[in-house]
């Protein structure tokens, strides 16, 4: 299976970047949920392009049409499908340079995947934009989750070497999730965010692109959900996170830090806290054994930086054979990690809520 | 779900730490393929403990029975299952200690996941002896993948600060991994693993453990498996290497660190060289928007400490609901990361081989 | 799961019989297949009501609007998506009745399954109507099975007690197949059409329904597909033939009346034929031990009556908690079965290719 | 996949019938059940041979080792491995005919399935003796479903044209149940048996077999369990009853009668008694629109006669590429309907259970 996900809760993404529409059907979602679609479009809004600066100039109004499993602003526990047109695509900037080989690009992979019938326009069905489907499943997801007291949130925790302040494993407050979940450039020290933006236009100007990290919390997450081996919250969440575009890396808790450490610094002592067993520290990221503990869920995904940049690039041309030069135009975020921080949170938000149902 | 694994080829693991046997079931294998017993085995020694300083005294012979699925050495296409005898189990190093939380282990999470019926005695179904039939289905993919021209190879790429030399993602050589994948103490550098030896023995004698990194190579795998979205080559690779105990990160190609770097820098130029597209850098790790890309596939492993150690360490007691100091007694790795190399090799063995059938 | 099926192909269905549209997600169809969409339309069309005298007077136009997945009229590769609106949805007839459980449909069922929250007019997602997205996943199904030699036909073989002629289950010609499956009322004997079509116009004329049974049969499919045991092809097609609504039944081969035959006269002989292992009868129905033996795969599938009739009917009301006589008006098929066949060889044609890719 | 089934609960079957041992893993059971062993025995008792007049004379144990998930009688919640030997295979029956195909056997589909490499000894991992797994996870899941309310039984319901009364569709006792399901020869009239009896007796000495069909019923299952389209009740238990080798047709309530029914015939008036929801009559069998109705779910299942018989049968010889005689030896039921109630009543346990938890 390729666009598929979940064992509970299926996720089945659809549609290519320049062809008619994109979409998804959430399958299996519980009946009697009201959903507050003015949330939703909030989440969806937060991965659309910020402004010319940041972000590419293609502007998609994201506005996605239900076509089922809800009624009256409610779940029917049918499968949900909703649709979202694509407006804005510009194929012409594509049709000359089919052949020649983006680098960081899946075109060449794709292309031997699909035997070459892929829709290679704008990445086709591997485009970035087939996020916005996933930030949409995501939403629903967290509405769900809320009213079973489950706070989802994500900022930018850095780019290139300016890093935000991490999340307090411990001590971290549900209100804190929802000012980032609602921000379109999440970070916690809010100092850190224009030092970001200096940053990401610097290396705008350059005509480059820059790589970034973003922290995902989960809390509320009651203790025990998860399986030991292989459908341990780890592994799902990883399959899902590793769906976005972009991402090389994802670590929980003290993560590759861990390897540097000795036990008795990374073992987390437990303790009696509010009638509730709990850890003293969360170098665990609330994950042990596969199964939550019921401290904060804790991860960080590495993005790479765009692979469309501005800078002439040498590659191939498939068709020719021959080497050459590639200068791409199009409209491409300078730093795709600071659209993807809804994406993050919308794959947490699905993971869990499969676990949970 | 919670030990079954995969798409096509099915891994089902079964069997506690504690109890009679372990072992595994491995489903939709291809019919016809000769299997070599005695590499397996050896794969199977890589895993079972080197020597009394460097890993737990617990010596297990780990002899895999084959009970269906392989007549005259040849696997019959029908589900191969092997079991695995516990022969030196030590049950009453746990008796007293059943509801003292040991920190950094599942105690807690799988007593919430099971009300308290699971098999806890070393860990029970959550073990890291469970690891020995993921071993053993590793090894019979490898002898698969082998003859479809795919090697797979691991080294210990760090403990706390010692670092290997790590793989050279293009000219990797075939020799190499086949030395690697048979040794006991995974190393390219010689003069390294002298270092990390006494590493691991000073950590030891302090009553301690230690983290550490696994790097693991796939050399030969075609350009074009794999699938964008939810069915990538590291969204198959992470959620089966997150079934390995003690593993907190994972990261593909130039991972974390292409979180600092340019567009310009992390992307991969391609070439045509002996008549095929590949790429002059491997930053991508040999993996394109999900899809092989022809080049090695390289990914990084990081283990935590070992989680018992000999230091008392503060905790609670569940029954009594106090606070409680633990001495955890046992026989225990000091550094998890030496024994998991074969463990994440059946891993990528495995998950490669799910796509190629 | 609830909507979604299949192993390597997926397909997600959705909607809801009153809603904006219903449709359908075909997940990882092999790429570079040409896709004819008149004779996509073709077997829609089928589906569709014939006349008012013998169907529902619904007309919709079932016109399928492809949304992604297909370029230049072939498959890319990726999930191919299609809607289709519904634009003739009288929801007028069913507010009154909204709690009078209409025998023999699944208010009560899905009131209960759902919370009360499932879109319940016309059937909502369990309406027949859900049969259009299947058979246009069928036809595109239909036509890579063509190209691999594979034809799949049926006809009603009975209908209360008039009988069509049986398929002959050795010397089953292509063209009978391609002339049935391009009819609206597809029969071997023309002069059973006749007799069938006045016993519905009888049994409508009565306010009455009646059932019927379909028979199926597939030919070209090579030896050696299925598996024994769980994923046989009894399994997967039964699996996806019980989707559709209204069947009772399922046989494959001498099937029920297998259980009434000695060994020896429901043993098929093999013989030898044009180089090929045969068998000289087909009892067996083209697939022993789960797996197909290159003799045409033939099974029925019964069809209970329409349980939308015109008759007055005893029933509850779910809300007042007392006894009503109901009086259903809507448009109703009297004779399901008539429509089926083109849903029963889409089932066919998905479970069939399934295995094939 | 193909000896693996479930969504939830997950059974993994394995084994050859004349390899070391065959056995199951259970995926997903609920912990803290207790397991009552010689009840699970006696299920799998039911299965062995009769008497050596009824029966084939392979005596085995049938003992099964459980090797993990169960601790002190009660499940862990981890998986349930069983192992049961196989003691009495007498593989030199076979060992000369290797090459002949029995007829209705799947020596010649299995041979193209696995390219030869299967083992062929009694049918290998396509022998009736895979049912024994089956039967001893059904026990396993019957002794759960008890506990919530849930009674299984069935009984031989027709040998050829000698029936036995059927189920009452509505006044369906749990007593009875229980006496069928202890039963070695589960009949309601009890006179029938005698003549069913004789009847295989006669078969026998005919050196020929006979077919039969199997009813079986569930009581208790709560309203709204199941789902519409491709997870309905039926496609669920019909996947994995089809997985029971020799069945060749299944029908749920009215089943293909129905085909003959008028709609005010088949319909089922609802009632309220006792404060729920009921139905009058119980055409439906239990299920509506995929989803339980509350009323007993009931089905038949019809079994071919067993393809092993002692008369000559005209085959080809697939190595000779000659037609040749064949006279099968080996021992054999003369009809395997009787032993098949257990694994019937087991398949629809697993099923059943699979959507409760």
């Amino acid at each position: 299976m390729s666009s598929i996900w979940g064992n509970k809760i299926k996720i089945s993404v659809f549609g290519e970047s320049h062809g008619t529409a994109i979409g998804v059907v959430i399958d299996s979602l519980p009946p009697g949920e009201k959903i507050n679609l003015s949330e939703v479009k909030l989440q969806m809004n937060r991965r659309r392009p910020i402004d010319e600066n940041l972000s590419t100039s293609r502007a998609e109004e994201d506005n996605p049409e239900i076509i089922s499993g809800i009624l009256n602003e409610t779940t029917t526990g049918t499968p949900l499908c909703a649709i979202i047109q694509n407006k804005d695509a510009n194929s012409q900037d594509y049709s000359s340079k089919e052949f020649m080989l983006r680098p960081g690009h899946a075109d060449f992979t794709s292309y031997i995947r699909y035997k070459g019938f892929n829709d290679f326009r704008g990445g086709g069905h591997l485009s970035g934009r087939l996020t916005a489907p996933l930030v949409f499943a995501g939403a629903i997801c967290k509405q769900i989750l809320k009213r079973k007291g489950i706070e989802i949130g994500s900022h930018i925790s850095s780019i290139e070497n300016i890093s935000d302040k991490l999340f307090d494993p411990i001590y971290l407050k549900s209100s804190l999730l929802k000012t980032l979940s609602s921000s379109r450039f999440p970070v916690i020290s809010s100092k850190v965010r224009k030092k970001m933006e200096e940053k990401i236009l610097e290396i705008k100007t350059q005509g480059d692109s820059i790589g970034g990290i973003v922290e995902c919390a989960i809390i509320g997450v009651p203790a025990g959900i998860g399986n030991p081996i292989f459908s341990s919250v780890e592994s799902k969440i990883s399959s899902l996170v590793f769906g976005i575009p972009g991402i090389k890396g994802i670590e929980f808790g003290s993560g590759f830090r861990s390897s540097k450490m000795k036990g008795s610094e990374n073992n987390d002592e437990f303790i009696f806290k509010n009638g509730k067993v709990q850890t003293l520290t969360n170098n665990h990221g609330g994950i042990l054994g596969g199964i939550s503990s019921g401290m904060p869920i804790i991860f960080k995904a590495a993005f790479k930086p765009t692979p469309s940049i501005a800078k002439t690039q040498k590659t191939v041309n498939l068709k020719s054979g021959l080497p050459c030069k590639l200068n791409i135009k199009g409209r491409h975020d300078p730093c795709i990690a600071v659209r993807a921080a809804p994406a993050v949170e919308a794959a947490a938000s699905i993971s869990i809520l499969d676990f949970l149902i």
